[in-house]
Protein backbone atom coordinates (compact mmCIF):
# COMPACT_ATOMS: atom_id res chain seq x y z
CA UNK A 1 0.00 0.00 0.00
CA UNK A 2 1.34 3.33 -0.98
CA UNK A 3 2.36 5.81 1.61
CA UNK A 4 -0.51 8.67 1.95
CA UNK A 5 -0.44 10.96 -0.55
CA UNK A 6 0.08 15.03 0.27
CA UNK A 7 -3.08 15.32 -1.75
CA UNK A 8 -5.41 13.31 1.09
CA UNK A 9 -7.38 15.22 3.35
CA UNK A 10 -6.61 16.14 6.48
CA UNK A 11 -9.05 14.20 8.08
CA UNK A 12 -8.10 11.00 6.14
CA UNK A 13 -4.17 11.75 7.06
CA UNK A 14 -5.25 11.68 10.59
CA UNK A 15 -7.15 8.76 10.63
CA UNK A 16 -3.71 6.93 9.86
CA UNK A 17 -3.87 4.25 7.71
CA UNK A 18 -4.97 1.34 10.05
CA UNK A 19 -8.42 -0.23 9.68
CA UNK A 20 -11.06 1.87 11.47
CA UNK A 21 -11.67 0.49 15.04
CA UNK A 22 -14.05 3.77 16.64
CA UNK A 23 -17.41 4.24 14.85
CA UNK A 24 -19.33 7.36 16.47
CA UNK A 25 -22.81 7.37 15.33
CA UNK A 26 -24.40 10.42 16.11
CA UNK A 27 -28.28 10.56 15.55
CA UNK A 28 -31.32 13.25 16.53
CA UNK A 29 -33.99 11.53 17.52
CA UNK A 30 -34.74 8.60 19.85
CA UNK A 31 -37.02 6.49 17.52
CA UNK A 32 -34.20 6.54 14.78
CA UNK A 33 -31.58 5.87 17.69
CA UNK A 34 -33.04 2.86 19.01
CA UNK A 35 -33.65 0.28 16.12
CA UNK A 36 -29.65 0.91 15.68
CA UNK A 37 -29.01 0.50 19.44
CA UNK A 38 -31.07 -3.09 19.12
CA UNK A 39 -29.50 -3.77 15.77
CA UNK A 40 -25.72 -3.74 17.08
CA UNK A 41 -26.38 -4.88 20.73
CA UNK A 42 -25.02 -1.95 22.15
CA UNK A 43 -25.67 -1.22 25.94
CA UNK A 44 -26.62 2.10 27.15
CA UNK A 45 -23.74 3.77 29.37
CA UNK A 46 -24.57 3.09 33.06
CA UNK A 47 -24.42 6.68 35.36
CA UNK A 48 -21.18 5.53 36.44
CA UNK A 49 -19.56 5.74 32.78
CA UNK A 50 -21.16 8.19 32.04
CA UNK A 51 -18.31 10.69 30.29
CA UNK A 52 -20.60 13.48 29.91
CA UNK A 53 -20.63 15.91 32.39
CA UNK A 54 -23.37 16.70 34.55
CA UNK A 55 -26.19 18.81 32.92
CA UNK A 56 -26.21 17.05 29.77
CA UNK A 57 -28.93 15.22 28.26
CA UNK A 58 -26.67 13.73 26.01
CA UNK A 59 -27.11 9.71 25.73
CA UNK A 60 -24.48 7.32 24.56
CA UNK A 61 -24.84 3.50 23.46
CA UNK A 62 -21.56 1.62 23.33
CA UNK A 63 -20.42 -1.87 22.31
CA UNK A 64 -18.50 -4.16 19.85
CA UNK A 65 -20.03 -5.07 16.80
CA UNK A 66 -17.71 -7.08 13.88
CA UNK A 67 -14.47 -5.82 15.40
CA UNK A 68 -15.93 -1.89 15.47
CA UNK A 69 -16.17 0.30 18.68
CA UNK A 70 -19.61 1.42 18.13
CA UNK A 71 -20.46 4.74 20.07
CA UNK A 72 -24.06 6.01 19.19
CA UNK A 73 -24.77 8.94 20.70
CA UNK A 74 -28.52 11.34 20.47
CA UNK A 75 -28.95 14.49 22.31
CA UNK A 76 -31.50 13.19 24.35
CA UNK A 77 -34.63 14.64 25.65
CA UNK A 78 -35.10 18.16 26.77
CA UNK A 79 -34.61 18.20 30.46
CA UNK A 80 -37.91 20.63 31.01
CA UNK A 81 -39.62 19.73 27.92
CA UNK A 82 -39.04 16.05 27.47
CA UNK A 83 -38.92 15.90 23.83
CA UNK A 84 -36.10 15.20 22.01
CA UNK A 85 -33.25 17.91 21.61
CA UNK A 86 -33.39 18.11 18.07
CA UNK A 87 -31.70 21.10 16.24
CA UNK A 88 -28.01 22.51 15.29
CA UNK A 89 -26.71 23.51 18.62
CA UNK A 90 -27.69 20.50 20.29
CA UNK A 91 -26.25 18.11 17.71
CA UNK A 92 -23.16 20.49 17.45
CA UNK A 93 -22.56 20.61 21.09
CA UNK A 94 -23.45 16.58 21.55
CA UNK A 95 -21.03 15.96 18.38
CA UNK A 96 -18.16 18.48 20.01
CA UNK A 97 -17.95 16.25 23.43
CA UNK A 98 -18.52 13.38 21.51
CA UNK A 99 -15.14 14.16 19.66
CA UNK A 100 -13.22 15.00 22.63
CA UNK A 101 -14.04 11.94 24.75
CA UNK A 102 -14.25 9.39 22.14
CA UNK A 103 -11.69 10.21 19.45
CA UNK A 104 -13.17 8.35 16.98
CA UNK A 105 -12.18 7.56 13.50
CA UNK A 106 -15.23 8.45 11.50
CA UNK A 107 -18.69 10.30 12.20
CA UNK A 108 -21.26 8.83 10.80
CA UNK A 109 -24.40 11.29 11.16
CA UNK A 110 -27.89 9.10 10.25
CA UNK A 111 -31.71 10.19 10.73
CA UNK A 112 -34.43 10.99 8.70
CA UNK A 113 -34.88 14.14 6.38
CA UNK A 114 -37.03 15.75 3.69
CA UNK A 115 -36.98 14.69 0.39
CA UNK A 116 -37.21 16.86 -2.74
CA UNK A 117 -39.34 14.71 -5.51
CA UNK A 118 -38.13 17.38 -8.19
CA UNK A 119 -35.01 15.97 -7.56
CA UNK A 120 -35.88 12.44 -7.46
CA UNK A 121 -36.12 11.51 -3.88
CA UNK A 122 -39.06 9.45 -2.28
CA UNK A 123 -40.75 8.44 1.08
CA UNK A 124 -38.22 5.51 2.00
CA UNK A 125 -35.64 6.21 -0.18
CA UNK A 126 -31.59 6.71 1.80
CA UNK A 127 -29.25 9.29 0.42
CA UNK A 128 -25.94 9.54 1.01
CA UNK A 129 -24.33 13.37 0.87
CA UNK A 130 -22.02 14.67 -0.64
CA UNK A 131 -22.58 18.22 0.70
CA UNK A 132 -24.12 19.95 3.10
CA UNK A 133 -24.90 23.65 4.09
CA UNK A 134 -27.00 25.30 5.84
CA UNK A 135 -30.39 27.19 4.58
CA UNK A 136 -31.49 29.24 7.18
CA UNK A 137 -27.93 31.43 8.49
CA UNK A 138 -28.52 34.62 5.97
CA UNK A 139 -25.37 36.85 6.88
CA UNK A 140 -26.24 39.78 3.48
CA UNK A 141 -22.24 40.52 4.14
CA UNK A 142 -19.85 39.89 1.94
CA UNK A 143 -17.91 36.60 2.94
CA UNK A 144 -19.83 36.25 6.17
CA UNK A 145 -22.66 35.42 3.51
CA UNK A 146 -21.07 32.01 2.71
CA UNK A 147 -19.52 31.58 6.32
CA UNK A 148 -23.53 31.37 7.11
CA UNK A 149 -24.77 28.94 4.33
CA UNK A 150 -21.46 26.92 5.21
CA UNK A 151 -21.44 24.80 2.25
CA UNK A 152 -18.90 21.82 2.46
CA UNK A 153 -18.42 18.45 1.01
CA UNK A 154 -18.25 15.62 2.44
CA UNK A 155 -15.86 12.79 3.51
CA UNK A 156 -15.85 11.16 0.14
CA UNK A 157 -16.42 7.49 0.26
CA UNK A 158 -16.82 6.48 -3.77
CA UNK A 159 -16.60 2.62 -2.53
CA UNK A 160 -19.32 2.52 0.15
CA UNK A 161 -21.95 4.40 -2.78
CA UNK A 162 -20.70 1.61 -5.27
CA UNK A 163 -21.10 -1.28 -3.02
CA UNK A 164 -24.71 -0.01 -1.46
CA UNK A 165 -25.80 1.65 -4.24
CA UNK A 166 -27.35 4.22 -2.23
CA UNK A 167 -28.57 7.50 -3.81
CA UNK A 168 -26.03 10.45 -3.80
CA UNK A 169 -27.50 14.10 -3.10
CA UNK A 170 -26.50 17.19 -1.18
CA UNK A 171 -28.05 17.66 1.83
CA UNK A 172 -29.81 21.45 3.18
CA UNK A 173 -29.85 21.72 7.24
CA UNK A 174 -32.05 24.31 9.03
CA UNK A 175 -33.50 24.40 12.36
CA UNK A 176 -37.23 24.59 11.15
CA UNK A 177 -39.01 21.37 10.73
CA UNK A 178 -41.15 23.21 8.15
CA UNK A 179 -40.19 25.52 5.12
CA UNK A 180 -40.72 29.43 4.56
CA UNK A 181 -39.80 30.72 1.03
CA UNK A 182 -36.43 32.20 2.67
CA UNK A 183 -35.52 29.00 3.53
CA UNK A 184 -36.81 27.43 -0.14
CA UNK A 185 -34.88 29.97 -2.39
CA UNK A 186 -31.57 28.94 -0.13
CA UNK A 187 -32.33 25.17 -0.17
CA UNK A 188 -32.75 25.67 -4.12
CA UNK A 189 -29.14 27.71 -4.22
CA UNK A 190 -27.97 24.48 -1.91
CA UNK A 191 -28.96 22.33 -4.84
CA UNK A 192 -30.33 19.98 -2.14
CA UNK A 193 -32.08 16.71 -2.77
CA UNK A 194 -32.95 16.30 0.90
CA UNK A 195 -33.51 18.72 4.08
CA UNK A 196 -32.74 17.82 7.78
CA UNK A 197 -32.26 19.62 10.98
CA UNK A 198 -28.77 18.62 11.72
CA UNK A 199 -26.19 17.46 9.01
CA UNK A 200 -24.78 20.74 8.65
CA UNK A 201 -24.28 21.36 12.27
CA UNK A 202 -22.28 17.73 12.74
CA UNK A 203 -20.03 18.21 9.39
CA UNK A 204 -18.90 21.99 11.07
CA UNK A 205 -17.80 20.01 13.94
CA UNK A 206 -16.66 17.41 12.40
CA UNK A 207 -14.31 19.41 10.02
CA UNK A 208 -12.87 21.52 13.11
CA UNK A 209 -11.60 18.75 14.45
CA UNK A 210 -10.42 16.51 11.27
CA UNK A 211 -12.78 14.04 11.66
CA UNK A 212 -14.19 12.18 8.42
CA UNK A 213 -18.06 12.34 8.78
CA UNK A 214 -20.92 10.52 5.82
CA UNK A 215 -24.37 11.50 6.16
CA UNK A 216 -26.91 8.45 5.65
CA UNK A 217 -30.13 10.45 5.58
CA UNK A 218 -33.83 8.58 4.77
CA UNK A 219 -36.81 10.31 3.40
CA UNK A 220 -40.05 10.63 5.90
CA UNK A 221 -41.60 13.68 3.95
CA UNK A 222 -41.70 14.83 0.75
CA UNK A 223 -41.08 18.57 1.03
CA UNK A 224 -42.52 19.57 -2.33
CA UNK A 225 -45.42 17.67 -1.95
CA UNK A 226 -49.02 17.83 -1.39
CA UNK A 227 -48.79 16.76 2.49
CA UNK A 228 -48.22 19.00 5.29
CA UNK A 229 -44.59 18.20 6.44
CA UNK A 230 -45.32 17.90 10.06
CA UNK A 231 -47.94 14.83 9.87
CA UNK A 232 -46.40 13.52 6.36
CA UNK A 233 -43.26 13.37 8.81
CA UNK A 234 -44.66 11.61 11.79
CA UNK A 235 -47.11 9.18 9.24
CA UNK A 236 -43.71 7.30 8.41
CA UNK A 237 -41.38 8.08 10.81
CA UNK A 238 -41.46 4.70 12.08
CA UNK A 239 -41.54 2.40 8.60
CA UNK A 240 -38.83 5.17 7.37
CA UNK A 241 -36.30 4.48 10.69
CA UNK A 242 -36.41 0.78 9.67
CA UNK A 243 -34.97 1.52 5.87
CA UNK A 244 -32.16 3.96 7.77
CA UNK A 245 -31.22 1.38 9.96
CA UNK A 246 -30.75 -1.79 7.40
CA UNK A 247 -28.68 1.30 5.54
CA UNK A 248 -26.78 1.78 8.75
CA UNK A 249 -25.56 -1.52 9.20
CA UNK A 250 -25.04 -2.19 5.51
CA UNK A 251 -22.36 0.88 5.64
CA UNK A 252 -21.06 -0.17 9.16
CA UNK A 253 -20.87 -3.76 7.61
CA UNK A 254 -18.99 -2.39 5.24
CA UNK A 255 -17.01 -0.30 6.94
CA UNK A 256 -15.45 -3.35 9.05
CA UNK A 257 -11.62 -4.21 8.36
CA UNK A 258 -11.18 -1.56 6.04
CA UNK A 259 -9.24 1.50 6.19
CA UNK A 260 -10.28 4.97 5.80
CA UNK A 261 -9.40 5.50 2.46
CA UNK A 262 -11.11 2.21 1.34
CA UNK A 263 -14.17 3.66 1.93
CA UNK B 1 -26.87 36.77 55.84
CA UNK B 2 -29.95 34.07 55.41
CA UNK B 3 -29.00 30.85 54.07
CA UNK B 4 -30.25 30.52 50.87
CA UNK B 5 -33.71 29.58 50.90
CA UNK B 6 -35.48 26.98 48.58
CA UNK B 7 -36.82 28.63 46.20
CA UNK B 8 -33.43 30.29 45.08
CA UNK B 9 -33.26 29.37 41.29
CA UNK B 10 -30.75 26.41 41.06
CA UNK B 11 -28.14 28.17 39.11
CA UNK B 12 -27.88 30.68 42.08
CA UNK B 13 -27.54 27.72 44.62
CA UNK B 14 -24.45 26.46 42.81
CA UNK B 15 -22.67 28.98 42.44
CA UNK B 16 -22.85 29.29 46.48
CA UNK B 17 -22.96 32.64 48.87
CA UNK B 18 -19.28 33.50 48.53
CA UNK B 19 -18.53 36.26 46.37
CA UNK B 20 -17.87 35.88 42.67
CA UNK B 21 -14.40 35.46 41.49
CA UNK B 22 -14.69 33.93 38.10
CA UNK B 23 -16.17 36.06 35.23
CA UNK B 24 -16.61 34.49 31.92
CA UNK B 25 -17.69 37.26 29.08
CA UNK B 26 -18.57 35.17 25.82
CA UNK B 27 -18.55 37.90 23.13
CA UNK B 28 -19.29 36.59 19.13
CA UNK B 29 -17.41 39.16 16.94
CA UNK B 30 -13.89 40.18 17.14
CA UNK B 31 -14.34 43.71 16.68
CA UNK B 32 -16.86 43.89 19.99
CA UNK B 33 -14.25 41.93 21.98
CA UNK B 34 -10.83 43.85 21.68
CA UNK B 35 -12.67 46.91 23.10
CA UNK B 36 -13.22 44.97 26.71
CA UNK B 37 -9.59 43.41 26.71
CA UNK B 38 -8.23 46.19 26.91
CA UNK B 39 -10.47 47.90 28.86
CA UNK B 40 -9.92 45.25 31.65
CA UNK B 41 -6.24 44.79 30.55
CA UNK B 42 -6.62 41.16 29.61
CA UNK B 43 -3.84 39.05 27.76
CA UNK B 44 -4.50 36.45 24.99
CA UNK B 45 -3.93 33.27 26.04
CA UNK B 46 -1.02 31.71 24.55
CA UNK B 47 -0.60 28.95 22.70
CA UNK B 48 0.87 26.92 25.79
CA UNK B 49 -1.68 28.28 27.63
CA UNK B 50 -4.77 26.91 25.34
CA UNK B 51 -7.36 25.37 26.90
CA UNK B 52 -9.40 24.51 24.02
CA UNK B 53 -8.68 21.37 21.76
CA UNK B 54 -6.55 21.72 18.71
CA UNK B 55 -8.65 22.94 15.49
CA UNK B 56 -10.81 25.43 17.67
CA UNK B 57 -10.85 28.54 16.46
CA UNK B 58 -12.17 29.85 20.02
CA UNK B 59 -9.97 32.77 21.03
CA UNK B 60 -9.27 33.37 25.55
CA UNK B 61 -8.20 36.67 26.84
CA UNK B 62 -8.06 36.11 30.49
CA UNK B 63 -6.58 38.69 33.39
CA UNK B 64 -7.73 39.30 36.73
CA UNK B 65 -9.72 42.96 37.65
CA UNK B 66 -11.00 44.45 40.91
CA UNK B 67 -11.16 41.30 42.65
CA UNK B 68 -12.35 39.14 39.52
CA UNK B 69 -10.85 36.64 37.09
CA UNK B 70 -12.05 37.82 33.80
CA UNK B 71 -12.07 35.09 31.05
CA UNK B 72 -12.99 36.84 27.65
CA UNK B 73 -13.80 33.99 24.91
CA UNK B 74 -14.86 34.67 21.33
CA UNK B 75 -15.38 31.84 18.88
CA UNK B 76 -12.55 33.13 16.71
CA UNK B 77 -12.35 33.29 13.02
CA UNK B 78 -13.30 30.55 10.37
CA UNK B 79 -10.38 28.07 9.83
CA UNK B 80 -11.50 28.84 5.81
CA UNK B 81 -13.41 32.19 5.39
CA UNK B 82 -11.33 34.23 8.15
CA UNK B 83 -14.78 35.88 9.50
CA UNK B 84 -15.78 36.10 13.21
CA UNK B 85 -17.47 32.58 13.68
CA UNK B 86 -21.30 34.22 14.47
CA UNK B 87 -24.18 32.62 15.53
CA UNK B 88 -25.73 29.61 17.51
CA UNK B 89 -24.06 27.12 16.40
CA UNK B 90 -20.02 28.79 17.21
CA UNK B 91 -21.48 30.28 20.16
CA UNK B 92 -22.92 27.58 21.97
CA UNK B 93 -20.01 25.44 21.38
CA UNK B 94 -17.36 27.78 22.70
CA UNK B 95 -19.76 28.69 25.31
CA UNK B 96 -20.01 25.01 26.63
CA UNK B 97 -16.21 24.27 25.97
CA UNK B 98 -15.81 27.01 28.43
CA UNK B 99 -17.73 26.37 31.54
CA UNK B 100 -16.50 23.06 31.25
CA UNK B 101 -12.88 24.28 31.66
CA UNK B 102 -12.98 26.99 33.60
CA UNK B 103 -16.27 26.61 36.20
CA UNK B 104 -17.30 30.17 36.02
CA UNK B 105 -19.50 31.68 38.12
CA UNK B 106 -21.15 34.09 36.16
CA UNK B 107 -21.60 34.21 32.26
CA UNK B 108 -21.83 37.98 30.42
CA UNK B 109 -22.82 37.41 27.28
CA UNK B 110 -22.73 40.92 25.28
CA UNK B 111 -22.78 41.86 21.68
CA UNK B 112 -24.24 44.16 19.05
CA UNK B 113 -28.24 43.81 18.72
CA UNK B 114 -30.70 44.84 16.46
CA UNK B 115 -33.51 46.91 18.13
CA UNK B 116 -37.27 47.83 17.72
CA UNK B 117 -38.22 50.92 17.64
CA UNK B 118 -42.01 50.12 18.09
CA UNK B 119 -40.96 48.56 21.40
CA UNK B 120 -38.27 51.99 22.64
CA UNK B 121 -35.20 50.45 21.32
CA UNK B 122 -32.71 53.25 19.69
CA UNK B 123 -29.70 53.33 18.51
CA UNK B 124 -26.59 53.00 21.26
CA UNK B 125 -29.47 52.01 23.90
CA UNK B 126 -28.01 49.18 25.88
CA UNK B 127 -30.10 46.52 27.37
CA UNK B 128 -30.27 43.40 29.77
CA UNK B 129 -32.21 41.14 28.45
CA UNK B 130 -34.86 39.82 30.74
CA UNK B 131 -36.10 36.43 28.50
CA UNK B 132 -34.10 35.14 25.48
CA UNK B 133 -35.94 33.11 23.11
CA UNK B 134 -35.08 31.47 19.31
CA UNK B 135 -36.95 33.01 16.36
CA UNK B 136 -35.77 30.54 13.59
CA UNK B 137 -37.04 26.95 14.87
CA UNK B 138 -39.98 26.23 13.96
CA UNK B 139 -41.03 22.90 14.39
CA UNK B 140 -44.91 22.54 14.07
CA UNK B 141 -45.59 19.59 16.38
CA UNK B 142 -46.88 19.98 19.98
CA UNK B 143 -44.28 20.45 22.88
CA UNK B 144 -41.53 20.23 19.64
CA UNK B 145 -42.66 23.65 19.20
CA UNK B 146 -41.98 25.27 22.59
CA UNK B 147 -38.73 23.42 22.25
CA UNK B 148 -37.80 25.19 19.45
CA UNK B 149 -38.67 28.56 20.52
CA UNK B 150 -36.73 27.67 23.60
CA UNK B 151 -38.10 30.41 25.82
CA UNK B 152 -36.45 31.08 28.97
CA UNK B 153 -36.17 34.03 31.83
CA UNK B 154 -32.63 34.73 32.13
CA UNK B 155 -30.79 35.14 35.33
CA UNK B 156 -32.81 38.05 37.62
CA UNK B 157 -30.44 41.14 38.37
CA UNK B 158 -32.76 43.57 39.81
CA UNK B 159 -29.75 45.42 41.71
CA UNK B 160 -27.72 45.51 38.15
CA UNK B 161 -30.84 47.02 36.78
CA UNK B 162 -31.58 49.42 39.55
CA UNK B 163 -28.02 50.48 40.08
CA UNK B 164 -27.23 50.88 36.21
CA UNK B 165 -30.14 52.24 34.78
CA UNK B 166 -30.07 50.14 32.31
CA UNK B 167 -33.05 49.48 29.90
CA UNK B 168 -34.58 46.00 29.78
CA UNK B 169 -36.21 43.75 27.67
CA UNK B 170 -36.69 40.43 25.70
CA UNK B 171 -34.07 39.13 23.49
CA UNK B 172 -35.17 36.86 20.12
CA UNK B 173 -32.11 34.77 18.85
CA UNK B 174 -31.57 33.78 15.33
CA UNK B 175 -29.09 32.57 13.03
CA UNK B 176 -29.73 35.48 10.11
CA UNK B 177 -28.65 38.80 10.06
CA UNK B 178 -31.48 40.18 8.23
CA UNK B 179 -35.21 39.38 9.12
CA UNK B 180 -37.89 37.11 7.07
CA UNK B 181 -41.66 37.96 7.41
CA UNK B 182 -41.62 34.13 9.09
CA UNK B 183 -39.14 35.32 11.35
CA UNK B 184 -40.70 38.84 11.91
CA UNK B 185 -43.89 36.55 13.31
CA UNK B 186 -42.14 34.88 16.13
CA UNK B 187 -39.87 38.08 16.93
CA UNK B 188 -43.53 39.42 17.48
CA UNK B 189 -45.14 36.45 19.40
CA UNK B 190 -41.51 36.86 21.45
CA UNK B 191 -42.59 40.14 22.32
CA UNK B 192 -38.53 40.91 21.74
CA UNK B 193 -37.39 44.40 21.67
CA UNK B 194 -33.99 43.21 20.59
CA UNK B 195 -32.41 40.55 17.92
CA UNK B 196 -29.19 38.92 17.88
CA UNK B 197 -28.14 36.20 16.47
CA UNK B 198 -26.48 34.19 19.78
CA UNK B 199 -27.83 35.01 23.38
CA UNK B 200 -30.84 32.36 22.88
CA UNK B 201 -28.36 29.40 22.52
CA UNK B 202 -25.59 30.61 25.19
CA UNK B 203 -28.70 30.69 27.56
CA UNK B 204 -29.20 27.55 26.60
CA UNK B 205 -26.24 26.13 27.77
CA UNK B 206 -25.48 28.01 30.46
CA UNK B 207 -28.69 26.72 31.63
CA UNK B 208 -28.15 22.73 31.17
CA UNK B 209 -25.15 23.17 33.05
CA UNK B 210 -26.78 25.50 35.87
CA UNK B 211 -24.50 28.88 35.62
CA UNK B 212 -25.64 32.34 35.93
CA UNK B 213 -25.99 34.15 32.05
CA UNK B 214 -27.02 38.02 32.04
CA UNK B 215 -27.35 39.27 28.52
CA UNK B 216 -26.14 42.66 27.61
CA UNK B 217 -26.58 44.18 24.62
CA UNK B 218 -26.09 47.49 22.46
CA UNK B 219 -28.64 48.46 19.33
CA UNK B 220 -26.45 48.82 16.40
CA UNK B 221 -29.67 48.69 13.64
CA UNK B 222 -33.20 49.63 13.79
CA UNK B 223 -34.97 46.57 12.50
CA UNK B 224 -38.03 47.88 12.32
CA UNK B 225 -36.84 51.31 10.45
CA UNK B 226 -35.77 52.68 6.89
CA UNK B 227 -31.96 51.45 6.47
CA UNK B 228 -31.56 48.06 5.31
CA UNK B 229 -30.00 46.35 8.70
CA UNK B 230 -26.52 45.37 6.98
CA UNK B 231 -25.56 48.69 5.69
CA UNK B 232 -26.99 50.28 9.13
CA UNK B 233 -25.11 47.57 11.20
CA UNK B 234 -21.66 48.34 10.20
CA UNK B 235 -22.12 52.16 9.75
CA UNK B 236 -23.10 52.01 13.95
CA UNK B 237 -20.75 48.39 15.06
CA UNK B 238 -17.66 51.08 16.19
CA UNK B 239 -19.43 53.76 17.99
CA UNK B 240 -22.02 51.32 19.31
CA UNK B 241 -19.27 48.75 20.15
CA UNK B 242 -17.91 51.96 22.66
CA UNK B 243 -21.73 52.23 24.11
CA UNK B 244 -21.41 48.03 24.86
CA UNK B 245 -17.92 48.41 25.91
CA UNK B 246 -18.69 51.25 29.04
CA UNK B 247 -22.05 49.33 30.10
CA UNK B 248 -20.21 45.85 30.35
CA UNK B 249 -17.57 47.53 32.00
CA UNK B 250 -20.21 48.62 34.55
CA UNK B 251 -21.41 45.63 35.46
CA UNK B 252 -18.32 44.03 35.96
CA UNK B 253 -17.68 47.13 38.22
CA UNK B 254 -20.84 46.28 40.15
CA UNK B 255 -20.35 42.73 40.36
CA UNK B 256 -17.10 43.09 41.70
CA UNK B 257 -17.26 41.91 45.94
CA UNK B 258 -20.58 40.88 45.45
CA UNK B 259 -22.09 37.23 45.56
CA UNK B 260 -24.53 36.02 42.70
CA UNK B 261 -27.34 36.97 44.99
CA UNK B 262 -26.34 40.40 45.40
CA UNK B 263 -27.19 41.05 41.88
Amino acid sequence: MAPPSSEEPAAAQSAGAGAISKVLVVIAMQTEALPLVTRFQLVEAAADESIFPKGAPWTRYHGDYKGLHIDLVWPGKDPVLGVDSVGTVSAALVTYASIQLLKPDLIINAGTAGGFKARGAGIGDVFLASDVAFHDRRIPIPVFDSYGIGARKTFETPNIVKELNLKVGKLSTGDSLDMSPHDETAILSNEATVKDMEGAAVAYVADLFSTPAIFVKAVTDIVDGEKPTAEEFLQNLISVTMALDQAVMQVVDFISGKCISDL
